[in-house]
């Protein structure tokens, strides 16, 4: 694997070049750090776009799902798929409204899958995805039973082309806007995650574990 | 305008269907809640989703950007998008690895859209992406010049059809789990606006607006 994905014009940043990122340091950060992405696929023509959870193993995004998902039902007939993740940092602030923006980070990726069929494969892939939402979490809670894991479709996206496009920083002005008395600058933005709320029908004396009493999204 | 989608095979949300909604009550909140957007668009048969900023006016969602952008020249000529639009609100953590999901707010709408060629209503649009993005201020930044408005192009696409999928609430186990002494509950998740950081080239006692300082994410 190559640590860099060719530009083509399919993943090609067009609108600010100097924005965009196709070394897989700069793009699989921003995968790993996103908890949900978005899903584009094709039906008859017509686009469609589904959040779902992800998780990376490698080169490879893995998306799973119900039997009978529409989506998965996609990938595993060889549909092409665009998932995109964003990240928020911030809004920029110009003096003029023209140059309003958003600080963000995000990744295109492309590609096609098939189901994973391996037993272990998919109990790994689950446990990805367990570990994604919080750490800690897949050794504590009950694992699938054979019955669930029928239940559940994992595929696997080898990321055949991908780009990010990210803007950080202060607002860029037009030079002659610089004097104007108008405030400028970044109101950053951060995912946070609140106190953690027991389910009504806890079983009494259950103790809230550590790796969630000090989950850190920004971690 | 009705004041519910009508379901069909597009917008039905055929996984976990107690969790569709179709009317606009449910919906349009969601929209207008969400800062940003992913727009699915089909070329040449492959799937693209772009992020964006939009705007809601009435049964409208605007989007802009600048001249040459291939989603807007997509939507320019009549080709379709879907807009998805996702709110995360935390993780439920079951006690059984396979109940694990997220509380979540999304919306997915349809439909195709014509560029906005009316100056009156192109400042209006630009006036509600500023505004959304911090309201109070397009007042405050300095408008946007004849040649700006050249370089932007907005779009209106009449939301054809939609639907809201949403959960919420404790986590749902299988009867014989509730007994395990497992921790279950759900990490609410928050998005709040840190602190403002001025740009390093703010004009010498310009101060911030109350508007920007008493900003609420959560508002």
């Amino acid at each position: 694997m190559t640590d860099t994905f060719p530009k083509t014009a399919r993943n090609k940043v067009k609108r600010l070049p100097e924005r965009g990122h196709y070394d897989i340091a700069t793009i699989y950060p921003i995968v790993d750090a996103a908890l949900i992405c978005h899903v584009g696929f094709v039906l008859d023509g017509q686009p469609f776009v589904i959040t779902t959870l992800h998780a990376r193993q490698g080169d490879t995004i893995l998306l799973h799902g119900a039997k009978g998902s529409r989506l998965l039902h996609h990938i595993q007939s060889g549909g092409e798929v665009c998932i995109t993740m964003t990240l928020i940092d911030g809004i920029v602030l110009a003096r003029s409204v023209f140059h309003h923006s958003i600080n963000y980070r995000s990744v295109v990726l492309f590609g096609t899958g098939a189901v994973i069929a391996d037993e272990q494969a998919r109990l790994q892939a689950l446990e990805a995805f367990t570990e994604r939402l919080i750490p800690g979490r897949w050794q504590d809670a009950r694992q699938p039973s054979a019955l669930e894991l029928k239940q559940t479709t994992i595929v696997a996206v080898p990321i055949a082309s991908a780009s990010a496009k990210l803007r950080s920083g202060p607002p860029g002005d037009e030079a002659e806007d610089y004097d104007l008395p108008v405030w400028a600058g970044v109101l950053p933005f951060h995912q946070i995650a609140g106190a953690p709320l027991a389910d009504p029908q806890l079983r009494p004396g259950v103790e809230i574990p550590d790796y969630i009493r000090d989950f850190d999204l920004r971690g």
